[in-house]
């Protein structure tokens, strides 16, 4: 498989049927969002990561783009709002655990905060 | 104590020698919003509820609201948006645990999502 760049993709229809990310994916796709974690709850991969603001209205602000977003790739994470700072977890409900894009997600959720 | 509306009251400036909510107060208090949980994560009490929407983005109109009227009222709590729900907790950090206030901002949630 040759290597991806993940903002330049988009996410595609998830099916039930859909193949979760192999080893080998995750070698490859991981580098790409260093600050990403992977997190293992109820049993479910998810990628999450914290992202720091010095008010609570700048992060709802963080938020609201990115549930816009999620709304562009019909593809919609866990968003948690407390004061200081924004979690992102994404993962692939249909599938429980971990697609392709989840990490196209991830990258997006990056550059929007680099923004 | 004479019975209070909690709508018609504002969060006050919480300190760390502020009390906790006594069993009488929540006994006086909890009525008023009765589709809230008292919950205790991490040896803190919570009061916690779930508020339920047919889209993402209608839950991110209401995360933006309860998010202005924690601004207005100087009292964040922590919003989790996912797909078709948004959950509200509110505590208070710097007693950590229930304080009136979040009886209060509680009721104030209630109302906005009524609007």
């Amino acid at each position: 498989m040759s290597s991806e760049n993940l903002l330049e993709s988009s996410c595609e229809a998830c099916r039930e049927d859909a193949p979760r990310v192999t080893q080998e994916e995750i070698n490859e796709l991981k580098p790409q969002i260093p600050a990403w974690q992977i997190q293992t709850i109820d049993g479910i991969d998810r990628l999450i990561c914290a992202f720091s603001f010095d008010s609570y209205l700048a992060g709802l602000d963080f938020v609201s783009k990115v549930a816009n977003l999620a709304e562009e790739e019909d593809h919609h994470p866990e968003i948690t709002l407390e004061w200081g700072k924004v979690t992102i977890s994404w993962w692939s409900h249909k599938i429980k655990g971990l697609h392709r894009n989840d990490f196209i997600a991830a990258a997006k959720t990056d550059s929007l905060f680099a923004q």
